[in-house]
Parts: C-alpha cells; structure tokens; sequence
C-alpha cells in the first residue's frame, strides 16, 4: 500500500481484514508516522520510499492512493517491476501523463501478455451502479435518450480550484457516465452559473453545471457542487424510450422524529461508496489470483476520462461553449 | 364556460360542483352536440356562439378554455364586456397577440380601476407547488442557485411540433419557474438531443432539453419528454446554499404486488393537478366575490411566458445558443 | 353551523368559501364570541343557541361540531325539525345513546322516506384511503388476510383518558377498517403494554395496541399513540393473498437540509385530512341538492363503531381478552 | 464447510473468495457429488464425512450449514475437537438439544478459556439492524415502546408447518428482537387469523400474528408470511417515546416503467441478507485471527431463541394464550 493517508488506510484495512486471498505486506508514506501507525495496526510493515515497497520480490501487487501528482512515476515504478498496480483516480493529473502511461503499459503488454494498470474508478463497482448498468444492458428502459447527474459534497476540499473540481471531483462521472450507457464522451460543455456564498467555495464556481455528450447521442447532465453543505450524495437517472432508472442511495434506516421522516446523508463519501472500495479491491484480487483481465477502469479508461476532463476545462474557459474530447 | 372539450368539461363540473360562489350559467361550444351535454349534466344552459354568452347581461364571469387561437378574440370580447376571464394558458399562441391583450386590457384598468384577465398558469395553485415556493421565500433553502425541472406526459397530443412542445408545454415551467423563483427569465437556450423512436414522437425532438436563466442568476434546466410512455410526472427541485427542496407527486396509496413496490403514475394532467385546477378557480371566484386582486398569472405574466417561448422556439432553430428573451 | 371550535370553525369555513352549494346562514355556539368571530368574517348570522339555529325555517340542513356530550340532544332536534344533519364523531358518546339516535331517525324514514343522520367519519372521503378501497374491491390485492393501522398524534388532547382514546380517537378506525374490509367487526382486543414517560400521558396506556377482527376473518390490528410527540401520522397497510397496499401520507414537498433527506409530519389532523373534510362536505351538500342517499356514514355506521367502541372497553378492564362486539 | 446445499455453498464461497484471514479447506456433504461441485468451483477437498472433517487436524474452524437435525451432533464433535464453529440457525430443533449444546460447551470453557460455539443470526450483521440498534442504543428515539416486524417470504418450503414457521423462519425474530432492543423475550402468543388460499399454504395458519413481549415491557409483534407472493421482505419499526426507526431494505436502484415508479423485491432472502452473511462471516475469522469473542450469537442466545419458539408453539397450541417462555 503505497499512501497512508485517509484513502490509503482505507485500502490498507480492507486489504487486511476485508478482502479474502490479499495479505497486507507494507505500507509506504513519505511520512513516517502515518505510515508506521497504518502498518502496525494492520501487522504489516512500514517504509518511507514507495519504490522499495514497489521494487520489494516479496510483494506481489501495488495498491497506490499517495498524492495525485506521484501517480504517473509510482505506477512507472509498477510498470517496470512488472507489477499489477492498483491506481487511485486520477491515473494522472494531465491527458498527457495519462497517454505516457498507456504507451509504457502497452510495451509491456507486449512482452508480458497482459496489462498491469488499473485506475481506481470504484463506482464501476457500487451496488447502484452496476444494478443500472445492468437494466440498461439488458434493454429494460428502451434506448437511452438522457441522463441526469448530481454529485454533492458537503464541503470542498482545500485548495480546491474550477479546475480541480473536474480533474478530481467530476472525472468520476467522466468515467462512469460513458461506462453505464457504454458509449464514449465526444464533447463537453461547462456551463456559467451563480455561485454559492459558502466561505469555503470563495472564487469557486460552485455549483458547476457541466453537459456531457456521448458518441451515441445521450445527453448527460451533471451539477457537480462540491459546498452543497447539507450531505454528500451521488444521484443519477437515466431516461431510456421506455422509462428511467435511478440510483437510490444506500441507507440502513428511517427515522420519524421531530416532525420529520427522513434518511440521512453521509458526511462524506466512504459510508457512500463503502461496498464500492470492497468490492472493486475484491474483485481485483481475485483477477489477480486467477490470472484474469483485471475486471476494473484501466488505463486507456483513465486517459479517456482525462480527456473529457481537459475538454471540461477549456470549455470553462471558452464561455461554456460545446468542446470536441480529444482522440 | 366557454369550451366544452376535455378541460372545459372539467373546469364546468367543478364550477357548477366543486368550487363555492359560481353558478354554472352557460356553457358555450362551436360543437352544439358538446355543448349540450356538458351543459345539461349541470343544470346549465348550452350555447353555440360564445360571443352570446359573454355579452349575457345574466353572467358575471367568464372561463375560457376554447382551441388556443380563439383565445385573444374572446378574451378581447370579455373586456369590451367589461366582465372577469379565467383564460386557459396560453393567452394567446403568440407574444404579439398577448401584448395587445395587455394593452387593451391596461385601457380598461385606466377606466374600470381593477383588472380583467387571469391566465390559467394552474401550478400556481398546485400544493406541492405553493409549499416549495414558501419554503424558498422563507429563506430554508438559503439563496436559490439551480432548479432542475421535469415534465413527461405519456404522449404527445397529434400534430404535436418542436415549436409547440415549447409554445404549449414548455409554457408551464415558462410561468413556474420565475413564480417559483421571484425572478424573471433573461435567457433561454434549447439544447439538441437525440429523439425517442416512438412513433407518436416521429419528426420531433423528443425529449428537448432546455435552459433557463433567470435575472438572480438562478440556472434552471428542464427535460421535456411529451413520449415518455411511462406515465405523467412533473418533477421539480431547487437547489439552494442550505439545501434542496423537492415536488413530492401527489399518491393515495403504495402497492407491494408482482416483486415490486410502486407509486403509480397517473395517464395525463388531469389527477395530478386535479386540486390546482380547483384551488386555482375557488381563489379566483373568491377573488370576484370580495372584490380584490386575482391571485391568478395576470395577462403580463401571460405575455412574459410567450416572449420567453419565443426566445425558446429562437434558440431551437439557432443551435442551441442562449438567447435574450425580448423585453 | 352549530359549534364554532375548532373544527366548526373549519367546517364554517369550508361551507362558505371551499364547496359549491351551499350557504353559511347561521353559527351557533354558547360563547356568544366564538360565533360572532367565526359567523362574521364569513358573512353568517351568529346565535347562542342551537335550538334556534336548528328550527329556523330559512336554514336546509345542519352540521353539529359541538360538545361531543351535546351530539344526540342536538340530532334529535333536527330529526324533530326534518332537517338533513351533518354530526362529527362520535354520533353519541354511547352506544345506547347512539341506539336511539337510530330509532329515532328510523320512525322519520319512515314518515319522510328518507334518512337525515350522517356521521363525519372523514376518512372515507381521503383520497388514500378511497385509494386503498378501491384496489381493494377491484380485488387488485387477492382477498384481504390481515391489516396493519397506526395512528400518532402529536400530543393528547387535556382530560384525555383511556376509555377516551377509544371512543373518540380509535372510533375513526372502528369506522374505517370495516367500512375499507367491507366486513363489520366481529370482536376485539387490547393488548396491555407500558406508557410513554411524557407528562402529557400521566396516567394512560398510551401507546395502546388492539386487534380488530372482522366478519370475514381478517384481523386488523392498531397501534394508538396520543403522545407520540413526532408527529401527526395515520398509516395502514392491508395484506391480501396477492400483495398489501399502504396509504401514502400527503406531502407537497421533500427537502434536503442538515445531514437530512425528509419529508415533514403535520403537527395535527387538520392538514392530513384537509381534503378529506372538504370533500365530506361536498359530497354531502350534493347529495342533499340531488335529493340522494347521503354517501357519507349513516347513523348506523355511527352505532356500530360506538358498540366496537364499548367492546374495546370492555375488553381492557378485562384484561386484554377478545370480546365480542355487542349486536 | 460442513454442507453444500444452497447455505453451505454461498457460505463456502464466501470462506473461499470474499472474506480475508480464511482459506476454504475441505466441504462436507453426505451427497459426494454436492460436496465436489462446490469443493472443486473453489479449490477445496471434499469429503461425505462431516466427522472427518471436523477431527482433521488442518482445518482451523467449521462452518456447519447441513440439515437443522444434524447441527447438534455435528456441534458437539467440533467440541469435543475444540474447534470454533459456526453453526446455521437452529443451533438444534428443540430447546432440550440446544441446552445440552450450552452444558457441553461450558465444560470446554472451563477447560479452555473460551467459548467455541457461534449461530448464525445473521440479522445481528445486517447493515440496516446494526444501525436501527445503534440508534436505540444511543437513545436517539427514547424509550422504546413497541416493534413492529414483519417478514414476508414469496412462498414456503416443502414441509412447512405451522411448527417449523416458528422454529425455523420466526426464530430470526426470536433472536432479532431482544438483540434490537436489549431485553429478553419473558412472554409470547400466537394470534390465530385466516389463512391464505395458495396452494403452498394448504394447511397453514399463513400469515400467522404473533406477539412478544420483552422484560423491559416492549410490546413486539410479527407478521410472518411464507407465502405472500409477492416477494421477500424483512420490515421492522420500533416505536420509542421521542420517535420511530425503521429498518430500510436495500435496493441498488428504482424506475419509472408502465405506469409505475418502484423498487423490487428480491425472490429470496439472500440478495436482502447477502451484505449480513458476508460481514458476519468476516466478523468471525477475525476474532478467530484475533483471539478474541465471537461477535456472533452465543450457544446460549441459540437456546434462547429455542425457548421463546417452544413457548410460542405452546401458545399456538392453546388458542393464542400469553404465554411464558422457560428459563
């Protein structure tokens, strides 16, 4: 486990105690700290240098959730160990890094007979999701026609940028957009609006409402508000000729209380997408076990959607107007 | 009554039955047969002349619900009549011919001192409606920053056009969503999309996606599918810095049945504005009785909606691009 | 409009202003205030005693919402004066009280040839509960097993006893069960369990349990809690050998807001059952124009739900045992 | 894994794929055939002997989902081997057999230093429970008061019984309930009704009504319904003083087709409980891997839910009497 941080422990653990055929071996963060307070909790050992964990014979694959911009060296590192690497979104923080990528892996596919890279879009691997995808593959809705997203945060994160809130946030529904209705995105646009008065959205256009058009002629629709404030929450419907399909957020109980009925929201989104981080880390170990095509986003997956991303930005910066995705 | 189709039947009924104060005097229809037994049922008289009922010295009020282009002629004649007119939306199938009702309207305002014309904008009356427009003034929401708006109907009435998709459905949310928002339409942009198969459908644009934004600056969406099939539903949520409010459609009751549990959807309008239809007349009566303002869309408001679908229908054949609505 | 609480006032209201039909002439009620206040702003004449309202040659028929003790004097009154009467539940505060009402009522049928009792059971005229009969009698749900009714005020009414509980709040499920079954209560029980701490109760059972069962087999159970302090709720559920049907409370609008995704309860029955009360209303005054049977509960109805009523009595001084309602 | 029936196999796949710390060794299964389908899909041994399995010196830990009447043998060998176990619900048929289980195991005790015996009340691991019970726990709803369960199956197994619906399907509730709310059951009775015409159900009090009160004076009741049709179902509110909780069941995703807008029943219990089974599994191995107690429903928490079920036969027996549950 390359990364100590919130999403790195949780990998970590799960890769510990909730996932059947991985063994946690080390835990890698630059600061020493995290990393050993991670390791000795989970029995496993702790190391400063990601590359002595990456380059370690007696570590079979790669888990890595360090911060964005190590991506593309980390997974470098992978690519040339010939290790299976598990890279948390963003593959990179530009297209550019992404294709560097892509074109590495595809040389040692090559030589090895199959792929190493795979990008940690988990949504691929939610309840709700899948459940979707299913129904729409199956043609229970008709032909797709449109589709609607919402993605809420209860705050952003620091530092948070226009920018980074497509690279980061919005690259998520890049990916699972053109994955549930199976078809890639052709042009984006970014659409002006008002933004919140919340102090932590100052010089945010936040909420940002984004179109998203796929090769198939789908409309998608997405308001991305990173300070929503009153819960985090990741809704989709799908209009199909027949009728629409709808996430339904997971939510153990309801309530009555205080003149009120009601299901409450997570404050973020590890309760949200929970099953989610399991099952794809499941999934993938067991490919890995089996000798399989990794069943996750890959590589060209996170290219595409950085792509789109770019796309997203340079139509925020050319007055909302419709943009082509790159080839 | 003037009209005796599916909705003046309806507006007949609940003024002879439904409502307290009127007495159903006259129903009037170019149809003799139709007139008659609408007429009968209620203990009505029945003309075919609709210009003899409104000159009818016996009848104090008129409700107007005739084929659409008929409505500037007989809402003129109500106002040389000098008699109060409930006009079914919309007042007139084009911006031009409403100014002109306004005007004449505003010659009788200087003599008469009160106002003539209400326009049949019935989501103002609709609870679900009322109750998010008070939650929004109340401040709950904090600043309104999105609204998303749906509108599907199972299908499309024939001779259905893209133009009057916008002119004749698209009118509602035209009206809704500034009532809603206190806050006029500046810009509108009508967004292409691929159509349902349907055959109902054929040579349309169907569903149409559509933008809206406001002079608060509000971003308010709409997807208007009139071949949704699936059933009636118009939907409607905003998005405030707090938070977010949502229509909840009117059910009587859920059902577990054949391995799902299901609200039903109603097959058309009618159920699911049945109580707007009836509040909306039993204000206005109120209003005729004590003498005070309509709370009724005025003809402004009529005339705001037409130039807003003009600008629509201006984007539509433009593109897409957002388009100024005429002052 | 005899009475000019609560409840009178509403119905005052709606008699005037919300159905078509009829005419407010005259509020009657001891406090000679109370009447003016509610009699003037609504056009009416205001007097202290019923008696006088009742035997008015210019009034057609009565709605008593007066004392529930003052019920059976008063209907007797207008069974003397011939005129059509509209009384709130309970009909009588007893059984045998009720028993004359209908005797009474039955040597005017058969000198007038028709009934004049009609018993302000509401929830026959809510659009849920009309709902859930209708699926019901279509057989939509296979023959009915079994019936789940909850009923939660906000908080008891002062004075209110357990004896009280029934007879005047589980009356209206007394009604409404059978009446939704189509099958009379055959016998019942109440099931001790241990009270709310909320001062409000001091002294009840509350919340009570009882079971209901039916001619036709089916047991129906009810959950009663006067001090439930969340909120106003009537939920039932019916379970039938194809599927169950529930009611669906009304809302107009669902929110977003503080960790929280809800819809709210009303604080008391008036908005619940707003519609079921003007509908109740309309339906009679029709009836009373078209010279048919009343469609709302006869004074029978009112006896047989009075008898359930003593039974449940009955039943827990008796420690919970079924008892047979008395015929 | 001792049985490779429908249990036994998803929990063999479980042990094997979807679990960490567990390696699936050998399946058990009196049908060679059964045993070697499952063993071979995961890479175990298969034997006919559950005795051989259990004595063999390899195997850590056994899970025993065999035939109900063979659980108290099979449990007792694993003593006697020292082994952890994991047996299905019933821990055995009757009460008698499962309190030799509790005498037996507490001789291990004494000798070991720590219980062995688990059963597997998965509800104790359900998403939805766990976060109802937290809620109790913190007095989120005050006081509890009543509950209110139900559970629904499509149709019965061959062979049910009035008997068996409380032995086998209620007792989750048996053990559910005073888990839930932190009492045990003092009291309990059957409430005979009308039984369903499906054929499945000739002979069956089904749905059968049961009530169940706690030491605390928690009145709970439950609907049990084998063969409701119209899909698998597990509800549950508990009514406390300042609110309710209710148990929301889990669904990926809803739509809006044929005039509907819904969710689906699963066909059977274990899409509902899939989340439970695997969680209670991981929760196992890891107080195994740990040293720790298991987490799971004791031997004794298996007598006595044994025991309520035995007193709420009785009660069946006796015409719905109260009746007390043994010590």
């Amino acid at each position: 486990m390359v990364g100590a941080g919130i999403m790195g422990a949780d990998h970590a653990e799960n890769l510990a105690r909730n996932v059947g055929g991985s063994t946690l071996a080390c835990v890698a963060d630059i600061d020493a700290e995290r990393a050993k307070a991670v390791a000795s909790e989970l029995g496993a050992r702790a190391v400063t240098d990601p590359l002595e964990l990456i380059e370690d014979d007696g570590i079979d694959a790669v888990v890595i959730a360090s911060h964005d911009t190590t991506h593309p060296e980390l997974v470098q590192a992978c690519l040339a160990a010939s290790k299976p690497v598990l890279c948390e979104k963003p593959l990179a923080t530009t297209a550019d890094e992404a294709r560097r990528l892509v074109e590495a892996e595809r040389a040692v596919v090559d030589q090895l007979g199959r792929s190493l890279i795979s990008v940690g879009f988990m949504r691929r691997f939610d309840p709700g999701h899948v459940e979707l995808r299913r129904s729409l593959a199956a043609g229970e809705l008709g032909r797709p026609l449109l589709l609607h997203g919402i993605s809420r945060n209860v705050s952003a994160a620091p530092g948070a940028t226009n920018e980074s809130a497509i690279t980061n946030s919005a690259i998520h529904e890049l990916d699972s957009f053109p994955w549930l209705l199976d078809s890639p995105i052709e042009e984006v646009s970014w659409v002006p609006g008002i933004p919140t008065s919340s102090e932590a959205a100052a010089g945010l256009q936040d909420p940002a409402f984004m179109m998203i058009r796929l090769r198939s002629g789908v409309l998608a629709t997405l308001e991305l508000f990173l300070n929503a404030g009153h819960g985090y929450s990741t809704q989709c419907e799908v209009v199909g000729e027949r009728g629409t399909g709808r996430l339904v957020e997971p939510a153990g109980a309801s309530y009555s209380l205080d003149r009120k009925n009601y299901v409450s929201f997570p404050a973020d989104w590890r309760p949200r997408f929970a099953a989610a981080y399991r099952r794809q880390l499941q999934a993938w170990i067991r490919s890995l076990q089996e000798g399989t095509l990794s069943p996750m986003a890959s590589a060209e997956d996170g290219l595409r959607a950085s792509l789109a991303a770019e796309a997203m930005v340079r139509s925020m910066h050319n007055g909302g107007a419709f943009t082509q995705v790159a080839a």
